[in-house]
């Protein structure tokens, strides 16, 4: 038995969606405590920092239903069943922004939301951008705008909560970090 | 209009829980194509960077049942109604880790899963720990260890993929970020 362990005694299945399911799980802790899980399922994401020849980094702007509004993100997507995240990346870059690329490289993964969903992200980079000559085109089209910045200026961003995207402002983080140690 | 805004024709309720609802929103893009978007209301949470007097960071080890695993975080809870965030950060600080301090500043904040949920985080950081005398205590009492390190340990536990959570691993690089401005 993994510590702490959560022992489900019922779940109760509330939605079977096209991206997400919710279902609410019965539980009893370790402690012998009963309480009640509200989980999400979700299949998992990519996202990518995709670098220029110029040496900037390519962001995104687009709308984000549950939030209402418009904000900056590094080019994501969700994993799709049988899709290689490899390939998902390079499908949503080029979709996103208009560039493409041979190769993408895992950098790290995280999850999102372990308190209520099982989301994980991973997240890759790409240093050789060229344009895409026939991109993929997403039902998003049109909808996205791409913004390039310098990793000194993306700090800035950071720092001047320009970016409120979890991932992103890590990626931001992490890249900083991996420049710091060459 | 708010740039890209996607309208709402129709909103279907799933779910109302405790803590997070479900609906479905069928939705006109900006370019008029439609599309549904299945998004989860949560109302929020705190996440708290506990500075010992011998400058290290607590986190805590914890169960996450939608992970059905034990990771390691930074001290966090869901807001509740009428409750300050402050308030929030103090009592989630003492249940999970015995800590308790007479002030938390507010770092940044950031949505951790924009592409269906609305969750938002904000970070604080408390500096002058004591031991509380009486903490408060919560459901998940004695299921939690602490951890307590160093930030130079905190970032070799980033890059070696000891923390999976992003509020975690975003706190431990932006504590890096705010040491290397001093």
């Amino acid at each position: 038995m993994k510590k702490y362990e959560e022992k489900t005694i019922h779940t109760t299945p509330i939605y079977h969606g096209q991206i997400i399911d919710v279902r609410v799980d019965d539980v009893v802790l370790a402690n012998g405590v009963h309480s009640k899980r509200e989980i999400v399922s979700h299949p998992g994401a990519v996202g990518i920092i995709p670098i220029t020849k110029a040496n900037k980094i390519v962001f995104v702007r687009q709308y984000r239903k549950p939030l209402e509004k418009t904000i900056l993100e590094i080019p994501a997507g969700r994993l799709e069943e049988g899709e290689a995240p490899e390939v998902t990346a390079i499908r949503e870059l080029e979709e996103e922004t208009g560039y493409t690329t041979d190769e993408v490289s895992l950098v790290t993964s995280f999850y999102t939301s372990p308190g209520f969903a099982n989301e994980r992200i991973y997240l890759y980079r790409s240093d050789n951008l060229t344009i895409a000559k026939n991109p993929s085109v997403g039902d998003e089209h049109g909808q996205i705008e791409t913004v390039e910045l310098t990793l000194e200026e993306a700090i800035q961003y950071v720092k001047d909560e320009k970016i409120h995207d979890a991932k992103t402002n890590y990626a931001v983080l992490y890249m900083q970090m991996l420049v710091g140690n060459q």
